[in-house]
C-alpha cells in the first residue's frame, strides 16, 4: 500500500475546519488572520530507510531540514520556523556537534528558526516539522492545473536516484551525484516567485511520475510528457545510454526539484525566471483533458515508484 | 545527560528572532500578528521507551496527542491543529483503525485538527507537533514565578508512576492507575483560565521536582514545599505507607498535571476555580528568594527523576 493511500484512508478526517487545507498536499494551510496563511510540513528520515548507516551527521541534518523546506517551496511559502524531534541510539557529542552545526548553517541560509524539539533514545530517526507563511489565497496547490498548461521541472531529474542506485551496488557515486543525493537544494526562491505564475506545483520527492500524478489526480486532468525532453545531467545520459533505463528520472525519488504547470500566456515569465534565478527550467509536456499520464517515447511500460510500504 | 541539557547545549542557538521564544519552555511562542502568538510543542513516543510493547493502539494514540495538549495547556494556549509523524513496523489495518479512531476522538474533544503527516516504516514511534494560539503577552512562562508566590498542583501526583512501577514488576495496576497512565487528561481548560491568574506554569511530565525546578531556574528563585501537602490518591497513600517511598509523587513522570505559581492576592481566584472547573487544586509550598528546592518532611535525600539518557 502506498503512503498517500494509507494517509488518505485513515487520517483524512472530514471534521477539519473550513479554513484548513489538511492532509494531502505538500503542506497543510491554516488561515491565521485576514492576510496570511500558515503552511506546515512534516517529514521523518530513518536510518537504513531514507539514508545509509554511514551517512555523516552533517548530511543527515541537511537533508532532514531540506526536504521540509522543499515542501514549503512547493506551496510558495516563506520559511519561518521549525521543530525537531530527534531519536538517537546513544549520546555522542561529536555526532551532535556535527548535526547541530549543519542544521544551524542551513537554517541560517533560509532564515528559518529552530523553535523547539524533543530528544528521545532509540534507533536514529529525525522528524522535522517546518512552518512558513504565505499570503491568503496565493499558495500553489496540487489541484490548480488547467488543461493546456505547460508542465515544467526545475534543474535535472534522477541524479539522487542514480547515486542511491550506485551506493546499493557498492559503487562510489561521483561528487556531483552525491551532492544531489545528500544536499538537495530546496527551491524556496523559485517557489516564492512561482505563486504569481504557476497554476499548480509539487516537489518531486517520490519521483516525477508519482508526484506529477498527484497534480493530475487533484486537478482532475491528465498529461502528455515527452521522455526526450526530460532534463538530464551528463552522468544520467551516460547511464541511460548504457542501460536504456528511463526509470531513474521518471520514478526515482529524492530529486526535490519543483514540478509546476503554467498557462501558455505565462510561458515568457518562466523563461525570464531562468535568467533572474539562474536556474534551468524545462517544459516536459502539457496538461490534457484525457485523464492519465501518457509518456511519449517510452520503451518500457512501467517503472515502479518509491513505495513507503 | 539530561534531555534539556542536551537540547540547551546543542540546539539553543542565539540567532533566533526577537519575536520568537525558542527551545526551553513547554512550547515555543511565535508572534504572528499584533494580537496573537502561536504556541507549538513536539513530543515523540517510542515503543518500549515511553509505553510497553503490548499497549493498545487506542492508548498510544491518546497519549501521543495528550502529552502535547498538556504542553499547550501549560502555556495557556488554545489548541488549533497538529501534525503526525508515524513510524510503523508493518502495515496493520486493525492497528491503524484503532489508532486513528482514538486520535480522532481526542482531537474532536479538544477541537484540534489533524492537518498533515508523514508515514514511514520502522520501529513503532509517534511524533506529534501540536500548535495552539494565545493572545499576545498572556502565555504563562516558566520564568514568571515571583518570591512569595504559592505553588499549586492540579489533581493528584504519582499515579501514572505507580502504574508503571507495578507494570515493570509484572503486576496488573488498578483501573484508576492505568487510566492515569494511559489516558492522562490534558488540563487545557485549566491552563486557559490560569493565564489571568498564575505567574508561571509548567506541566508535570518528568516529575514534580524536575519540572518545578525548571520554573525555579528560569525565574531565578527557590521554593519550599511540604511533602505532607502533596495531593495523593488513596492507592498512592497505601503504597507510601508500606514503602516510605515518596519518590513516585516527587519524581515519577507522566502525571501531566499543571504546576503553577500564584501571588497571594490571587489565591481566592484559585479556590473559585476548584468549583467552576470541578478540579482539585492544592497549594504545596511557596516560592522563596533562597535558591534551590527545600522539601520539608522528606526522609530520604534523593529521588532520581526521569532521565532521557
Amino acid at each position: 500500500m502506498r503512503e498517500f493511500d494509507l494517509i488518505e484512508k485513515y487520517f483524512n478526517w472530514k471534521n477539519l475546519e473550513s479554513d484548513i487545507l489538511g492532509v494531502g498536499d505538500d503542506c497543510a494551510l491554516i488561515s491565521i488572520d485576514a492576510h496570511q496563511q500558515i503552511a506546515t510540513s512534516v517529514d521523518t528520515l530513518i536510518e537504513d530507510v531514507h539514508f545509509p548507516k554511514n551517512t555523516s551527521p552533517k548530511d543527515i541534518a541537511y537533508k532532514a531540514l531540506a526536504v521540509n523546506l522543499s515542501d514549503l517551496a512547493a506551496m510558495g511559502a516563506t520559511p519561518k520556523y521549525f521543530t525537531l524531534a530527534l531519536t538517537l541510539p546513544e549520546f555522542n557529542e561529536y555526532w551532535l556537534q556535527e548535526f547541530s552545526g549543519s542544521l544551524k548553517s542551513l537554517s541560517s541560509q533560509y532564515n528559518i528558526a529552530l523553535v523547539g524539539g524533543d530528544t528521545t533514545k532509540g534507533k536514529l530517526s529525525i522528524t522535522i516539522n517546518a512552518t512558513g507563511v504565505v499570503s491568503q489565497n496565493t499558495a500553489m496547490l496540487r489541484s490548480g492545473a488547467q488543461v493546456g498548461d505547460y508542465i515544467f521541472v526545475s534543474n535535472t531529474l534522477g541524479d539522487a536516484a542514480l547515486a542511491w542506485h550506485q551506493l546499493q551496488q557498492g559503487k562510489e557515486p561521483s561528487k556531483g551525484l552525491l551532492q544531489q543525493f545528500n544536499r538537495p537544494q530546496p527551491q524556496v526562491e523559485l517557489g516564492k516567485v512561482l505563486v504569481d505564475i504557476a497554476n499548480s506545483c509539487i516537489d518531486i520527492s517520490d519521483g516525477l511520475e508519482q508526484d506529477l500524478s498527484h497534480i493530475l489526480n487533484s486537478s482532475n486532468v491528465g498529461a502528455r510528457i515527452n521522455i526526450s525532453d526530460l532534463p538530464l545531467s551528463d552522468e544520467l545520459i551516460t547511464y541511460i545510454e548504457n542501460s536504456y533505463d528511463w526509470c531513474l528520472p521518471l520514478s526515482g525519488g529524492d530529486d526535490y526539484e519543483l514540478c509546476f504547470t503554467v498557462s501558455q500566456e505565462n510561458i515568457k515569465k518562466v523563461e525570464a525566471l531562468e535568467k533572474t534565478l539562474n536556474i534551468r527550467l524545462t517544459a516536459i509536456g502539457i496538461v490534457t483533458k484525457e485523464l492519465g499520464l501518457e509518456r511519449l517515447g517510452m520503451f518500457k511500460d512501467e517503472c515502479s515508484s518509491y513505495q513507503h510500504f
